[in-house]
């Protein structure tokens, strides 16, 4: 779907969205070491995407530029947006990406209980469907907060 | 998927979830006043929810009430579960969804860039296919914010 | 999306649904002792429930109790409505879904032919990406019924 | 996926699977005469399948054979597979299908409660995003019972 | 899901995916002229599309900046990648999108046939929710080619 | 969704889609031997399958057969409708079937970045939703390619 040519002076009249690196509390490292889940699930990622890389593929390099920017700090803070990313992935029902945004959001000092309330937003929206996923991210929880 | 029966010892060991009603800083009437897509989404609803609470079905009433409890102001505020229902909605592609949930957001005094970074990121993780969506919320957010 | 009130008057005039526990045939265990996958299923279930249960949440209580109430026995049989949940695991693709209604359907004594009528529908409303699916609750319905 | 030859003895072991057309009490024209929104569902669908058919395209009139064979008196009785179909047409979020199940339950004689059991059924498992559809669904019930 | 740095060694081992904008045998005002449908979608899509270009997102550029490079004549011709978004969006069930595919793909010289064959590819893998999508996107087709 | 009949006079006026069977240029087998993941999807499938088969299903082995044609030389040749496959079975997020259509099109010649540029379309019309199945799917290409 094309995109029609931009209005800069639209544009002008609008602020600037800033986009900045959010500061992480705790590294991957310290959360696998928390979190069995969490070690294999960085494991398995980071083998995949070294294959995933060397294909040197233009579009999937595009996607992944793109996707990183989408959780980065703006108007609304990172930990909310990978909030938000945790209920669009367990509403359309991925673990993997469940367990990539429940330790994102872990690592940027989300709550166990913010972590629930936005699971209670996918659960509801997405029925019960998703209640095998919650379960698993429940035992991600348990194992990264207990 | 029955519930094993809950255990109060370790209930008692976590605070207290509060839940209370959001305030809103405008009415339905207020929104449908700025916004003819508002206004005819909120009639049409409000046509046919009378309609579904005329037939008095136990479990559509026990739904509604716990849809309900999942949007009020609890650790998380108010607002940023409605903009989750927003890009919850727009992952599911639900363009019923879409438009309550923005127009709750905005009743709570969420910024329109706020309510454009969360339909990014349900863009993001739900693909192109979200984006005929995207430019009917647009559409929306124009007539409410423009 | 709140609900409007009620109108009594109109639930009067209807007949009160009513809903009981349904009589099972067959307890977990015993379909646990017929089938490993059932087995499997049955114990994981149980140890990542106990895990939900420990926190304790308001809204996943409130939501695993609508659960409970939709397949009591009713205006339909609780047969039928666990097939329905069959149905609709299957053409949503949750493998644990399927395991966990085709069980109950057994355990309710539903036969083997009438779990395959349910799968039917679910494959031709929701295509060949159900196949693999099917592929797997042939083997457990070999298992239970073999 | 293509399909290894089937094993005919197993196949002789197993009873044969009758299917035959169900008995409707009721024709596509009493319906529309009683619901506008069956009426204009029943006209435009119609309309919509003379220029399938007129495209004679082999695969979908095999398609349009194996579906219309899935809902026939069977172990399980049309009825409750046309209520299957509901469920799965709802939890899938297809208004049309929604509208053709419950119009072909209608004609077979299932009361209006049933359909409501099998619509709770779609609303626990599929979440509050197939609210949208359950209400419109009310409303086909309210002018086909009303 | 941050990328991890591309390894150019493992890139340079790899021919180049060419990637140039393809060549439309028709404008979109040429189609616009043969259907009505066409017409109403190329018109209400350039309206909505001004006023997301108006907000200037930049992640919203972005990712319309990938989805038009995702259909460039490539290794695979654009022919064959607009039928391919034609599967994908009838499988995910967007009118809107089947309508997009179906015209660009009409623009680059595919015949009906060809577009019925991919229709199939959704019909089966995305089952009978996906008809009434096929049953509209015939209709598009009778007033292109017809 | 029954069919209405077919009228004759139009279909006279259509050229014959000619189907035939595909010729592949390797075997599974030999697929096999060179991937992991391709033997054990293999195996497993068959294993599945035979049980399947057993069960002698009417409308089971209708669906295969319909599936089966789905993919023969037709206008569009099987390689592009096994991506197409591909394509479908990506952005519905089915690993199985990705695993199926990705080596169908690779026993009938397809290029890897063929392959790649198919789940491109997938990736960019589904969303970061869909990454995780291409990571897998990745690894998949490079036993086979490598």
């Amino acid at each position: 779907m094309s995109n029609a040519t931009s209005e800069p002076t639209a544009a002008a009249e609008r602020p600037t969205q800033e986009r900045k690196e959010p500061t992480y509390l705790f590294t991957e490292k310290y959360v696998a070491d928390k979190s069995e889940i969490a070690r294999r699930f960085i494991e398995t990622r980071a083998r995949l995407n070294a294959n995933v890389d060397k294909a040197n593929n233009f579009l999937v390099k595009r996607f992944y530029n793109i996707d990183h920017n989408t959780y980065l700090e703006g108007t609304l803070p990172a930990k909310t947006k990978e909030l938000m990313g945790l209920v669009a992935s367990a509403c359309l029902r991925c673990d993997d990406c469940i367990t990539y945004h429940a330790i994102q959001a872990y690592r940027l000092g989300v709550t166990r209980v913010e972590q629930e309330e936005s699971l209670n937003v996918a659960m509801v929206v997405g029925g019960s469907i998703v209640i095998p996923h919650l379960r698993r991210a429940y035992e991600l929880l348990e194992e990264m907060y207990g």
